[in-house]
Formats: structure tokens, C-alpha cells, sequence
């Protein structure tokens, strides 16, 4: 079967921080390890929102950004037989080959044959693109999905497959913060019953560690914000205590915390992006088994800086990508859990909009309103 | 029966960085939850060096050095069962009440009832001090061992019991810096088969570290020293490559690792206590699973700084005391290993003289010359 180019409606980010508008774009067929697949709905994680401001970065425009979405493949590459036409797929930032020591190994969640990485923001494999606009130049991929577009083609180590009794907004959600936050709970920092933790940042990372951590029996879920209203919306996701660190005088976020925890929380999230904050977060942790993960991304890079001391008393930092989750082992078993109502995904969702007003997405992630904000393609 | 206060000789050190003279002392009777000990050999660790050298300390000096060394229990106080006069013991500088939440738990070893820590330079639960010198002064306490002296008390909390079997300068080497470097292999950073070490700092915990990662099954390790030498050290305790920072030209020391483990080393381990090493350590580590453990400390404090981005590419940077070694439970495990003949702890010991000569111990450490000094107290 020959297969062709399909001309369809996306969303170009051509230059930092510009409105967004649909145009039409050519999307190529699928090649070998690929599937082109018709997205069915998408959202909005912090990440398309860092990426669309980023100014003075060579190779980044024009783009298709987008990267929690879910769809259905309309076709399949050469020699693809993990996926068909027809079957429900989450396409994932990161990649799972199967077959690499790192996917072979429990340790480690970063593919060694399809590195994580933005660039090139292209197709993984052969680094081109299958986007191509009205006057034929190409347009590049964002995080290997690039769901705001009606269709899109992704590597197929890239995609989990969903099954159809899933409400497609809830699979939606897990393409990559809330799975972050769960997975970091879970995968990364190993969260015991009984135990202490500090969530620095209560938007859908956040709470989705406190969704997490809630679930893992954790008993006290300290969360940390600027925004007390926050802490409204935290009780739905396991948070029991709440500190707004504009409001405790002149004593540090961390003194605060040892003091709530008798010493310290067993495990601190950092889901904002700022160094500083990283520092409260570790000096928060428990001695002798304090752990810190670092979930949040700002794109600036300021080092963190650690006294060595504090460390050498026991504690750890670590960082993940998508909470040390592997996407195609561990996304169904989550799923698994919301199917069997162990933990909460439907409250996540806030908003549900047509594609088109993709704008309004964004406006309402940036001004704090929304978690996760559904744009559905057919409306 | 009425217990007495023992006259013998002691090591009293007085002022940063002085010579060290034998002179003589008063140890009081043991307490509740105390024995006396009588020392039958002591080693030098670097710390004991740190903090001879450490100056601005107040309520430091005038204080009994030494924290590794193994001894016969003299005499018991009040209500003590667990040691008996005629045991032979290893006291070691962290507690283990055995009774706390952390104590009880798997994933701490920093005991909640008896804190670790240098002050009270004195006895752990009532802050007094069982020293007295010639003139009636206090003399304080180090790290709760204080073996440089023929007698001392310490908390039964800080002894492990030793079975007469073990030749006692063996188990005097377990006292803290060679548990610290096994015991980071083993319960910090959980050393796999076939997996690849980065050593940082060749010393006696450094080797130690070597020594562990090889008994675990580490197929590269490799040791990084400004000494050469050390290489052909390193070898009989499992170091299969080596680098030199000054021999590598322009290249830093991680762009030499990765190249040489193929994308970094699984486990780094900081052992001189630089901060800067530390940040060359991590950058050496491999991402999606890489994991720095800090064992140096230089007492300065200098801030360790890193990269976000490099720690959310899935690398963990981790502290411990003792290298998260529980002693009562851990130092015993090792010791069969030692009997089995699965780990070598000889070959540390590369000079032993007597007590009286311990100016010289102090300066082969110093000059990198021994890796540990027995010091035997009846020679
Ligand atoms: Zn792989
Ligand atoms: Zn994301
Ligand atoms: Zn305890
Ligand atoms: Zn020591």
C-alpha cells in the first residue's frame, strides 16, 4: 500500500512567545520504526510553555510543540508490527527501544539507542522531519510528538498503547507532568508508607507527586506555594498540611518544615525550577535518609548549590526524567491503578476546549487557573 | 563493687597542630549505658588529622584524638548487659541505640537517640567527660571513641563486639574510614555486577572503596590520583584503570571517565573532600542512573554546585556517615567476609609501631606514606 502525505490543520510556533494560530501543514507518511497517528485530544504541560518563550535558541522555530496528547495510528511505517491502524497510542517524550542495556535494566529509564534530549527536534532515528508548511519548508518536531497538529508521526519506541475502554482525556494526562510527578513518588524516590514529604510547587507536577505520595501511604503531604488557594486544591490529591512561604515571617521554608516533621521530611520535591528553592528543598530533608528530587525545569540552568556538610549527614538529591518512569512498563500500570480507582486522574482535568482555542490553553496554565486543560481536536 | 577512677598515659592534644605528647590522665568509672575500655591498638584516620589541625574551634581542645582502634572492656556501668568485662570490642564513632525509629528502619543509619556529631566533645547522653588531666582539667572526648589513650569509656551504644578470633589490628581497621569506603559500595550506593567505579581520592577510603566495589563484582574500577603510584596500590585492592588529573592535559577529568567507561561511570566516589572534585565526580557519572557518593570531608565546607540539567538527566549525588553503615549490624558482615578470605583488609595495614611513636603515624599519613598505621599500645 502506497501511502501518502496528508494535509491537515496544526498549530506552527514560528518565533518565542507569539500568539498561536492553526494553519495548514503537509504531515509525511510514516518510515520504518514510525507510525502516523490522528490525535484525538491534547494538553498543556509547563514544558510547551518554556519552549515557546525560549528566545536565542538556533534550530527551535518554526515548530509543532505539543507533547501530551492522545490519538489513534492511521499508519504504520516499514516492518512496524508493535502498533496497527486502529489502536490507541500515548505518545511519550521518551523513549523505550526495548532492547538497550538501559531499557534492559531496572536502574535506568534513558534509552541508550534514542537518547532523551530537544535536539535535533526532529525524528529521533534519521533526525528529519515529517512536517512540511504551505510554502514547503520544514517544520520541526517537539520532544518526539508534537501533538498540536490533527495528525502527527512519532517513533513507534515512543508510544504506549492504550486500551480503548480508557477515557481518552485521562490517558491524555499521563504523557508526561502528572506521570512525572506520580513516577517521581514511585520510581525515583521509592516513597514508604508512614512516611514525611514536602512538595515545593503545587501545579500539575506538584499535586500529581502529592496524588502520588498519597497513594504510597505517605501520612503527612506538606505542600509548599506562593498561592494558599493551592492548598484547597491539594486536599483532592493527598495534601494534609500546607506552607506558603510569604507567610512564615522571617524564618526559612526549611526551618518550617523541620519543625512540622520533627526534623526533617523523608522525601522533598522540587517541581518549580529554581535553584534557590532546590537548596530549601534539601536542607528540608530528614538526616540520614533525606531525599530531594528535583523535577522542575526552567531552562536557565543556575547552579544548585549544596553545602557539603548537610549532604555528608545522609541525605540524597537526585534527579529524574519523567520521575525515572519507563514509559511503556510503567504508564499501564498506573493506568492500571486509575481503572481500579486507586488513584486520582480525573481530577486533574480543570478545563475541556476545541483545538482552536488553543490561546486560551495557554493563557489559563500561565495565570495559574488550570491544571490540565483538555483540547479536544473534534470540537 | 566500687569501681575506680584508672591513672595511665594518654595522648592530650592541646593546641591545633601541635606535637603530640604522651602525658598522664584520670578515666572515671563508667556511667549507665557505658564500659571502659582498655585499648589494645589504634590507627590514624584522616579526620583525626583534620581536627588536630583545626583551629578557632572553641571547646575543642584540650582533647584525646583517635577513633579507630580496638580494645578489651575493662569494666561496665550500672545496668549494662550487653558487654561484659573481657570483651573485646570495637568502638566506633556513630551510635546505635537500636531502639529509635531510625535505628529500627532499614534505610537510616543515623541513630535519632544518640546524634552523631563532634560536640559535646564529651560523653553522648549526659555531656560530661570522663577525662581528667594531671592538673584536675577536663579533657574532652572525639567522635565518642577517644582511643589515644590506654583507657576510655564510651557509650555501649558506640561498641561492637568482636569475636577473639579476629586478629585485633584487622578489626581495629573497620573503626571508621575502611567501613566507610566498603560500606559506601555496599549500603550507600548498592554496587552492581558488572558495573562500572570511578574512585576519587586513593587513600585508605578510597582503596576501601575499590576494595568493596571489587568484592561486589564491579568489572572497571577505576582509581583517579595526583599520585601515581597509588595505581599500583590500587591494584591489590581491584583498581583496573587509572588517571591522573596532571596527565591529562586540557581534558577534564569526566570527559577522560566518560571516554573510558562510554558515556560515564555508574558509581563516583568523592574521597579527598573537594568540592570541586565532587563536581567533576557527578559530571563523570553516567546519565539515566549515574550515582556520586561524597565520603571526603576537609572541614571547610566549600558549596558543591551543579548543573540542574545534568541532575535531571537522571544522576543522584548522595552523603553519608560511615558510608550508611549500620555498625552493630553491618561491622560484624563485613568481619566474615574478612574470615571467608572474600575481602582483604591486610593489606591496609602498612606499618605498625608503638604507641609512644605516634608523632610518626601521624606524619606517614601526612606525607601519603602509609595507608594505616597500627599503633599497638604495649610495644
Ligand atoms: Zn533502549
Ligand atoms: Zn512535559
Ligand atoms: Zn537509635
Ligand atoms: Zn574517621
Amino acid at each position: 500500500m502506497e501511502m501518502k502525505p496528508i494535509r491537515c490543520k496544526a498549530v506552527v510556533c514560528r518565533a518565542a512567545g507569539e500568539p498561536l494560530q492553526l494553519e495548514e501543514v503537509v504531515v509525511a507518511p510514516p518510515k520504518a520504526h514510525e507510525a502516523r497517528v490522528k490525535i484525538i485530544c491534547s494538553t498543556l504541560c509547563q514544558s510547551d510553555i518554556t519552549f515557546w518563550r525560549m528566545q536565542g535558541v538556533p534550530g527551535l522555530f518554526p515548530i509543532i510543540l505539543g507533547h501530551e496528547a492522545i490519538g489513534v495510528v492511521e499508519s504504520v511505517g516499514e516492518g512496524v508490527t508493535e502498533v496497527a491502524a486502529g489502536d490507541v497510542v500515548l505518545p511519550v517524550c521518551l523513549g523505550q527501544c526495548g532492547d538497550c542495556p538501559e531499557c534492559s535494566a531496572k536502574r535506568s529509564n534513558l534509552c541508550s539507542v534514542l537518547p532523551f534530549g530537544v535536539f535535533p527536534a526532529a525524528m529521533p532515528r534519521d533526525g528529519t522531519t515529517r512536517f512540511t508548511d504551505a510554502a514547503g519548508e520544514a517544520v520541526h518536531h517537539f520532544l518526539n510528538v508534537s501533538s498540536f497538529s490533527e495528525y502527527t508521526v512519532v517513533d513507534v519506541a515512543h508510544l504506549v498503547k492504550v486500551d480503548q475502554a480508557v477515557p481518552p482525556q485521562v490517558a491524555c494526562v499521563l504523557g508526561c507532568g502528572i506521570t512525572t510527578g506520580i513516577g517521581a513518588t514511585w520510581r525515583a524516590a521509592e516513597v514508604h508508607k508512614g512516611s514525611s514529604v514536602a512538595v515545593f510547587g503545587l501545579g500539575a507536577v506538584g499535586l500529581a507527586v502529592a496524588e502520588g505520595a498519597r497513594f504510597l501511604g505517605a501520612t503527612k503531604i506538606i505542600g509548599v506555594d506562593i498561592n494558599s488557594q493551592k492548598f484547597e486544591i491539594g486536599k483532592k490529591f493527598g495534601v494534609t498540611d500546607f506552607v506558603n512561604p510569604n507567610e512564615i515571617g522571617d524564618r526559612s521554608i526549611s526551618e518550617v518544615i523541620k519543625e512540622m516533621t520533627g526534623g526533617g521530611a523523608d522525601y522533598c520535591f522540587e517541581c518549580v525550577g529554581s535553584s534557590a528553592l532546590v537548596t530549601q528543598a534539601f536542607l528540608s530533608s530528614r538526616r540520614g535518609c533525606g531525599k530531594t528530587v528535583i523535577l522542575g525545569f526552567d531552562g536557565k540552568g543556575t547552579p544548585i548549590t549544596i553545602d557539603p556538610n548537610e549532604l555528608l549527614a545522609g541525605r540524597t538529591i537526585l534527579g529524574t526524567c519523567i520521575g525515572g518512569v519507563k514509559p511503556k512498563s510503567d504508564i499501564p500500570v498506573l493506568i492500571d491503578h486509575y481503572m481500579n480507582k486507586e488513584i486520582h486522574l480525573d481530577e486533574f482535568i480543570t478545563h475541556e476546549i476545541g483545538f482552536s482555542e488553543i490561546n486560551k490553553a495557554f493563557d489559563l496554565l500561565i495565570q495559574g487557573k488550570s491544571i490540565k486543560c483538555i483540547m479536544w481536536m473534534d470540537k
